[in-house]
């Protein structure tokens, strides 16, 4: 392994013909000193290439310039953009992001919260594997609770907007022509399905629209996906008629799924059943994630929750509660609409 | 926010009735004490829930307990479960993890690797997006690649055993029968195309069997692996009477593909070709990424990298390495087999 030459202070302090003591001042901006003799540190410094030890300049400086990224997450689907966006807003602010992922281990989670307050970081952002309100941790610093919010309405949240994601789906639809609009969501008790639920059916009412049949609650795979529009053409004369082969147009026009993977199942079950998509019933998914909607058959017209961004949000108000201004309540971050051929066609 | 008192040094000081360096010499078992004073300083600390600061710590002890984790990826389908692996290897080693992620940005990767060496991190972790080899980076402390090997032997790498996995993926073909396989790899010029299909190939001549057909390349999609079974059958005309409806047996029965995402893409063409997977043609696929093994109709036997043990192994030769024993060359980690519907069906 070939390494680089240490450069230490002496070294600098040696070659400008100064103290080190004198070599701290000049390059933590301390002190007084003679303009020229900092110019002589600073310019032996870059000669030699010397980095300044940022353990030192902590101590110095009564801050570590450093952020814990507390993940509850494994898999990382969601956490990790989160974790990415935040880290990438971190190093523009010169800070310098520790990652500890509890992975659902309430032990283990304290474990890394001790070991964060030990290293003395300037803050905490706390990311969750899902949207569900959480607990939050008890620390003597500055805490940003991104993704999954913290229960505490005095603690700093930001989370994605979903009523809005929804509310954009529903206007896309409706301007497209659809009325007979079905629903089928992920696990029933989770934020996640309930309230892209609820806005769907207040966004359908404002139109003077009804969501057809009940909603549907399963899991958040493809195969709940596929199996779910099973029971909403099976209760749909139409459709039952269409998977068999003289045709007849299914009772909805349109299924709104609550994620990407349930809409890729439910798009391949359609094609299965002899339904052209978007042609008899239009599809959308939610997440943006592109393994899966660029390959569904046809790509998914769904809602991308900016997670990345939500990341860089949460360490700005991170640093500035650091700074002193800290935020409190949620913040909600507003998705962006994605449309296409799932809804629009190949045209 | 609620937050936790801060306990400092002084408050154990004097509850405990010493001075603050004593309470320093007592908890970091340096210095001359007596026993008893020791005593009475660590139940001080205790009662208080003292945390000793990290910054401290590493001052005195000349380590930092920080290692740097480098990731040239952002999508973190491969390098996450690398970081993840490594992260927990080091939080059982009391250290933390410093997040860098460069985005296949060079400059990006040299400002966070002067960064990590400005934290005076006691080594280094760098993984990468894919196995191809990778230049070192240069730094004064120790440094382990994991995933993407370095190009210079002399340094320390961990990467999976893809000729193992290739070799598991062939034994337990043939000891199904399988007789007449075809390779679909995803981008030519990569190591994780080309290994697999070298090994494949040499592990059958010595089984006495040859390849069907040339092996084919197009990219790491689900849409390739649709084509390419195309491209199979289309040179077989087997397979191009089964396409129609009279039937007649494909000339391959198996088709091994060099990632989940070819052979999920790969038995949704097979199936629609009025194909069954593994009764006509058997599939293989690689990586056992959950979203696409176990999604794919039917789920697939394929090959577990153990990315996680991987980053793991990473973290315990980095450690040796901080504490003065390095490794050097390519270390590389055997995967596991693992068997499902599409090659066993579903007997």
């Amino acid at each position: 392994m070939e390494r680089g030459p240490v450069v230490r202070i002496t070294d600098v302090a040696a070659l400008a013909g100064v103290a080190p003591s004198t070599v701290s001042k000049a390059l933590n901006g301390t002190g007084s000193l003679r303009e020229s003799t900092r110019a002589k540190v600073r310019e032996a410094a870059d000669r030699l290439g010397f980095v300044p030890d940022a353990t030192a300049r902590s101590l110095s400086a009564r801050r570590s310039f450093t952020v814990g990224l507390l993940s509850t997450d494994s898999a990382g689907r969601f956490s990790l953009p989160v974790v990415l966006g935040a880290e990438n807003a971190l190093v523009g602010g010169e800070l310098s992001a520790l990652l500890a992922t509890a992975r659902h281990d309430p032990v283990r989670e304290q474990h890394h919260v001790r070991a964060l307050v030990a290293r003395r970081v300037d803050g905490i952002i706390v990311t969750g594997r899902t949207t569900e309100p959480r607990e939050p941790i008890r620390v003597p610093m500055p805490v940003v609770y991104a993704f999954a919010p913290s229960v505490d309405p005095d603690d700093a949240s930001v989370v994605p907007d979903d009523a809005t994601g929804m509310r954009l789906l529903v206007e896309h639809l409706v301007a497209l022509g659809r009325r007979r609009i079905a629903y089928v969501g992920g696990r029933a008790e989770q934020a996640a399905s309930t309230v892209r639920h609820d806005t769907l059916v207040a966004e359908l009412a404002a139109r003077g629209l009804e969501l057809v049949g009940p909603a549907l609650y399963g899991d958040w795979s493809e195969q709940w996906g596929r199996r779910a529009v099973d029971a909403v053409l099976g209760r749909d004369p139409g459709g039952a008629v269409a998977d068999g082969a003289a045709g007849g147009a299914p009772a909805v026009d349109a299924i709104v799924f609550a994620s990407d993977q349930l809409a890729r199942g439910g798009c391949d079950r359609l094609r299965e059943r002899g339904l052209r998509v978007p042609d008899d019933v239009a599809v959308t998914g939610y997440d943006d994630w592109d393994v899966m909607s660029l390959a569904s058959r046809p790509p998914l017209t769904t809602v991308d929750m900016q997670l990345e961004r939500l990341g860089q949000r949460a360490a700005e108000l991170l640093i500035a509660a650091i700074e002193g201004e800290p935020a409190r309540g949620v913040e909600r971050l507003a998705p962006r609409l994605v449309v296409r051929a799932s809804t629009l066609g190949d045209g």
